[in-house]
């Protein structure tokens, strides 16, 4: 079961620069597509920055709907992430042709990716450079992270369908958040 | 001896998502902090947006001179990373005290880091986020990498002081860049 997680610490989950997941809903259809291009803007309320191309069906129903849900998937479920990048949800529903579960999130009409181990409720906070660069800041509202999952191995796109995946871990005494 | 990166080639480094160095020079004072709030926005030629706090030397001295260095450093000098992340360029002078070698740059007078494997010459490019987000559009104007550097074991923040590093690269064939 998921467990909530405090918006304070969502900036742990996306400052390492995994790829993520970008689910919508429109009407009654889901959908989900691929994103490494993302940034922490603010800790808490958590702004993300992210570039979505204006190819992707993502980027009309975002500007539409006005939320999303970002996951962060691991190397267990690397083939379905990529396909979800190299598909588009205008041709095929991908949360059924790919095999992806979608949940009720609780304060946006997007779902949750339930293979996941995170999920973030995300609503858009400002489109007024989604002329310029296809860029989106969206505030996080809710964010659930699986318990279980310790070190998850997220991925890290290298380009070119290469994903680093995470290693060992090192702890270094810092004042930094 | 570092060899020309393409620019086409530049979003592979900062893709997945690594605690960069940016580097900087005011005067004759370079100056270097740890940053990991940035994203790809562009490929070519390739535009990094990404948040420097207001309280950072680094956001006066960017906004003045208009240039910098983004540097991508390895595990063998995390502790000196942490130290770029902890201290004030305003108290000390970063490169000698935390014992960095500024190289001398094409096109941007910021220093590149010697010790770290990938170095990126920028211009600012769009600073009218500066005031809202503090944030900042770089332009990559020239790219460079140290060839003998082979998985270079980057450094992911997890917050705290935690920093995951690279693990083994897996390949799923895929259509994306």
């Amino acid at each position: 079961m998921l467990k909530s997680l405090p918006l304070s610490e969502v900036y742990r989950l996306l400052e390492p620069g995994p790829v993520v997941l970008v689910a919508t809903a429109d009407k009654n259809k889901d959908n989900v597509m691929a994103m490494s291009w993302y940034t922490m803007m603010e800790f808490e309320p958590p702004l993300i920055g992210c570039v979505i191309s204006g190819n992707d069906h993502t980027f009309d129903i975002l500007k539409k709907t006005k939320e999303c849900v970002i996951a962060v998937p691991t190397l267990g479920i690397a083939k379905k992430v990529v396909k979800a990048g190299n598909t588009s949800g205008r041709d095929i529903d991908k949360f059924k042709e790919i095999g992806f579960t979608a949940a009720k999130a609780s304060r946006v009409k997007a779902p949750l990716v339930e293979e996941c181990y995170a999920n973030i409720e995300c609503k858009m906070s400002d489109a007024s450079l989604v002329g310029k660069y296809n860029f989106f800041i969206l505030k996080a509202v809710k964010a659930w992270i699986d318990p279980k999952a310790k070190n998850p191995q997220t991925l890290h796109h290298l380009g070119k369908g290469i994903f680093m995946t995470s290693g060992k871990t090192v702890k270094i005494a810092s004042k930094m958040k």
